[in-house]
């Protein structure tokens, strides 16, 4: 049954197989290594092997119960080691810093948001300040002693995966910038991708309708990016640049972006477009600095919710703006579902119902294909929680670290 | 290294084998079984085994030629079986209805092209139609004596692939038409399936760019729909929906669509509204018969070739329009390369340049990810070629015809 097994090296079968064993460790834990043997159709020498060598890891270990199948010796029964690893996440965005850990489980081990200024900083000190705060999580007492297994960055940009390097974010000033390589210093792998698409990946791994293959999420800050599953797997595109949701021309005479076009969703539905309409008092003219953003968005809620007219109305003039940017999305790609993340969120109550609206009537298969718009609960640490729940997805396709001896923090 | 095999069926596994090996011979041939069984790693007797079945369904044979490795008996080499079995794809459109049928290596048999208006002829006369020239190609002489394997359908409309049925067609004025029943009486396996899909599916196994993994086929017929590949597969989205291109809101208070609303891409630049542009003395108000539509594009690219200033306006301003349209899709699938398609080949010298620039001046990304259009070199039975291709890749995947003898058209 060894179909396609000529083209792969033997290292590679061995990692894939530990891919295999730990995910069906996860699936089914507790179970014994004769289930495990069952559920793959390796045999038992093989499985035994294996597990020898994710126990040594720290990803797999023995619960100390046994299970009796049929006659010979009980089989003692395997769970994920939740107590080894850990791995770590970050968002860098236009106002804040969010970091998280989570163990092999998923479960969050820590969280952080701090107030930073991306765009004040620039690259080189942003890059320093990320370096720091991940070292910083790696040694909270909640983490510390654990092997952690590798970091996941969000920024929002067009980034180039592979390599690490931001290629252009506009609402942060920066472009070109090898942030991959400027934050390799940590010892242990570290990946960045757009914080839409990480946004995705935590919605599908731990957000409320986890398990959901095709489904986009939308982020909502001071720009506008999506991150589109499709059957489970990121949609990336030839270059990698998929989901620029924010640059989708809405109203060929409106606002300037800060893409330097005119009249793009972002610039007439993004968090500082909507603050601009439903705080002008408060709103400054320029870029809004980090700190003013979150304190904006409190300040608009905070009167919407007053019943301010001005308020509530600006907020349903960006709701029905990113229904009908929406429903582009949803003729192109046909998600089930959007989520809406970040400053979107709070200022839910008043969007959706324009936004749903708006979709619905955009969409061109909305009988058959109805689309659900539901806010994200993963709040501004939806990226960073991506980042860190794709390092451990990595970890059951075999990207494994090295045995826990060699590869501590 | 049967990991996951546990969960496959031993007929299945088979089967699946049986498409390796056909594609190992297509991809290898001529090669010997043991070259076979060296390049899957399965072994020498079961290839043996799934050669005997693959020949005696008329899909490999043996060359009469021998090659020697080393000691032993030389190997009698392998090659596909050109000669016993046919694929037929067809296309139902606004103003055609297109036969193809193709060999084992996807070459073109027989090919015709009928006038026909699928809208006024209605869902069920049109069955009918495509029964009969189903029938016809199976029986053309080029054809007679292979075994059909299978049909694959094209149709402008959101169609339910997995059963065939139409959902929405608003250029034919069907609705909710069980079409794939309809045709089940062929005696070989139909799948019909959105008529953009297969254009794109025709692209990449027999176009000029074939073997592109991400590219985007536009049609340009009466409506315009968009097939998209993503790493070789088609993006269906959750309902199977994706790639509704020509419903995209272009021109909030444009001309009224097909589909009751108003500005969509198709109302502003489909076959229809380009030609009511650029021959207003020819083109009836109404919606365009069958036959008016090839007429009048022959007319219109007359002018515009001879000079016609209302022409060239009008497909420049198309092309501007279309434009716009893909800028949308660029930004968020990201594919590299958009091959345009049916009606847009012939006016590509007017289309073509409006059409790059209004996309390079509209996609976010268009510094890295700059993507290529190009007209499509399979005419206006692209969809049909793509309906054939599809039926012959799926062999590859395993989803094989019955032995010879039962299986015959």
């Amino acid at each position: 049954m060894g179909a396609g097994s000529g083209t792969v090296g033997l290292r590679t079968v061995r990692e894939a197989n530990l891919g295999v064993v730990l995910r069906t460790v996860r699936e089914s834990a507790p179970c014994s290594r004769a289930a495990v043997a069952a559920a793959t159709g390796l045999n038992k020498t093989t499985v035994s092997s294996l597990v020898a060598d994710l126990m040594a890891r720290g990803l797999v270990r023995e619960t100390g119960r046994t299970e009796q199948h049929g006659v010979g010796r009980p089989g003692v029964l395997l769970d994920l080691d939740d107590t080894s690893v850990a791995a770590l996440g970050l968002e860098v965005n236009v106002d804040y810093l969010s970091v998280v850990a989570v163990d092999l489980v998923q479960r969050e081990l820590t969280a952080r948001h701090t107030p930073f200024d991306a765009r004040e900083a620039g690259p080189r000190e942003s890059a320093r300040r990320i370096v720091a705060a991940l070292r910083e999580a790696a040694d909270d007492p909640a983490v510390r002693g654990r092997t952690v297994v590798g970091a996941g960055i969000a920024v929002p940009a067009l980034v180039d995966s592979p390599t690490g390097t931001v290629r252009r974010a506009p609402n942060l000033g920066w472009s070109d910038f090898p942030l991959g390589e400027s934050v390799d210093v940590l010892g242990f792998p570290v990946r960045v991708d757009n914080d839409a698409n990480l946004g995705a990946v935590a919605e599908y791994r731990v957000g409320s309708f986890a398990g959901t293959p095709d489904l986009v999420y939308v982020t909502g800050e001071v720009g506008i990016g999506a991150g589109v599953l499709t059957g489970g797997s990121l949609l990336r595109g030839s270059g990698g640049f998929a989901g620029e949701l924010g640059h989708l021309e809405l109203d060929p005479g409106g606002p300037e972006c800060s893409c330097g076009r005119r009249g793009c969703l972002e610039a007439v539905a993004g968090i500082g477009a909507i603050l601009r309409d439903a705080v002008p008092d408060l709103a400054p003219g320029r870029p809004l600095s980090g700190e003013e953003v979150a304190a904006l968005v409190e300040a608009a809620v905070g009167r919407a919710a007053a019943g301010g007219a001005v308020a509530v109305a600006a907020l349903e003039r960006a709701g029905t703006r990113l229904g009908r940017g929406l429903a582009a999305l949803v003729n192109l790609v046909d998600p089930g579902l959007v989520l809406l993340g970040g400053y979107f969120v709070p200022m839910g109550p008043w969007l959706l119902p324009r936004c749903r609206a708006a979709l619905a009537s955009g969409v061109f298969a909305a009988g058959p294909a109805g689309c659900r718009v539901e806010p994200s609960a993963l709040g501004l640490s939806a990226a960073a929680r991506g980042g860190a729940a794709g390092v451990i997805h990595a970890l059951d396709s075999g990207a494994l670290p090295l045995p826990a001896a060699a590869g501590t923090a």
